[in-house]
């Protein structure tokens, strides 16, 4: 597979990290997953604002990323996906510098890498089609979630409670508040209303989630911005994660309890329809 | 410089990470950081024990780390630094996965990394001797931070903040209470009464915090393991950092107003004395 290291295109498996680098050493770094349709990529111009955005709240020397599109393209090109389902993973870091907490001066180059990997659509189709099951799990992540940081340590171990338990997604709940996915955002229907967490540091502004919200507006979809209380969970008739790899995921069974009638529900049925066209090239 | 890298010696600038390893795609690991004095290491089977129980409940595929410890010796050793002050840098990650959130099923070998660099004293005796400045952050981490893995996105940030007001180091204020700085833990003396945060998941358990308070019991000095109170940080008579490089290190000024007479107190000094007694191979 070829990947894209700092201006070079190489095989993925030459592609090596010193150790001096700030992403491994301080998770001083960035990433993005992108999602490829045969046909082409989706919102790649979204994924490079928000990019951009954590860019800036790091100070990295270099603040637009919008050159990795065309490399993006280009690797899928040369690795022949464009008529496959494939993700583009990038991740950017504040570079290479002695250990050493504050921001090196001169600031390094940023260390970029890209690669792009088949991806299975079918479990996916599964899963939307019949919905998962997910778990709660205390949200002891940091409160810069609006951040795309690669410092993932408290979603790699929520998602392991969830994996344990034979789910397939953790929702974390912070002062009683359900906010988001370890990687999705988090939507709930309360009366015929689809909310979800309203942007704040303590989520991501996800470009599924915004696709979604922009669907339910052009269906007539009532939607709401606000707080989804653990105590008012219950009364959802509906569930759903949506992000990158999960489209709109009907949520089917929450701690343990179905939700709703236990079957995938009217809105999030029609709102997979409306993604389906949107992902249509 | 020798390094040591998944049970080989090698030159440092020769160690490189594959793109697929879990701490860079995940901060999905562990560090640790040793001083080295001249005559010996400092405690260093605190620092595995730390370790140890972060990899334990990271639930690595290894989590007994004492064959470190020979390692670290013989970095020393090779790199003609036994009579030298040095600092050993330990990095444990997950492993190399293809990249999923959950444990990787089989668990890969971790991948161990350690390092040693010459470390000069001279500058951190002036900090010891006149004090340092020092500043307040919101505390913006994550709930685990006795676990001592490389999600460091916040201390760096806050460091960089201190750095940018001509300050040394940045206390973190969670709910009101300050509770450890960016690579230190912190003490303020209340009544003659050496007072600093209780161990919990929201600081690490430092070794010199450890040592300090052993310190105290010996000298007579009264401790105190409360929270201390943003609302009265104004009545404290001195404040201190402790850490591996910082060892004890007096605060003078806090946000821009001096602390007590604005100069190093005769607790910061008397610790300070019976520390260095401690690391007097």
């Amino acid at each position: 597979m070829i990947a894209y290291f700092n201006g070079r295109f190489l095989p993925k498996e030459e592609i090596r990290i010193p150790v001096d680098d700030r992403g491994f050493l301080f998770s001083d770094s960035l990433y993005e997953v992108i999602r490829h349709y045969p046909g082409g990529l989706f919102r790649p111009d979204a994924h490079i604002r928000r990019l951009n955005h954590g860019a800036g709240h790091l100070s990295l020397s270099c603040t637009d990323f919008s050159y990795l599109i065309p490399v993006v393209q280009d690797l899928v090109h040369q690795n022949h996906m464009e008529k496959q389902d494939a993700l583009a993973y990038i991740h950017v870091t504040r570079g290479c510098a002695p250990r050493n907490h504050p921001f090196p001066v001169p600031a390094p180059d940023p260390t970029i890498y890209v690669c792009v990997s088949l991806f299975d659509p079918a479990a996916r189709a599964r899963q939307r089609n019949t919905g998962i099951h997910a778990i709660t799990v205390p949200d002891i992540r940091w409160s810069r979630c609006d951040m795309k940081t690669t410092g993932l340590t408290a979603n790699v171990l929520a998602n392991q409670q969830a994996a344990e338990k034979e789910c397939h997604e953790a929702i974390f709940v912070r002062d009683g508040v359900l906010m988001e996915g370890t990687h999705s955002n988090f939507m709930a229907v309360f009366d015929d209303t689809v909310t979800t967490a309203p942007l704040s540091n303590y989520i991501l502004g996800g470009i599924t989630r915004d696709t979604v919200l922009g669907l339910c507006r052009n269906l007539g979809i009532r939607t709401e911005e606000s707080p989804i209380y653990q105590t008012r969970i219950h009364l959802a008739s509906e569930l759903m994660v949506t992000g990158t790899t999960l489209e709109v995921t009907p949520i089917i069974v929450l701690d343990g309890r179905p939700v709703g009638n236990g079957m995938p529900g009217p809105t999030t049925r029609a709102l997979q329809a409306a993604f389906t066209e949107c992902i249509s090239f």
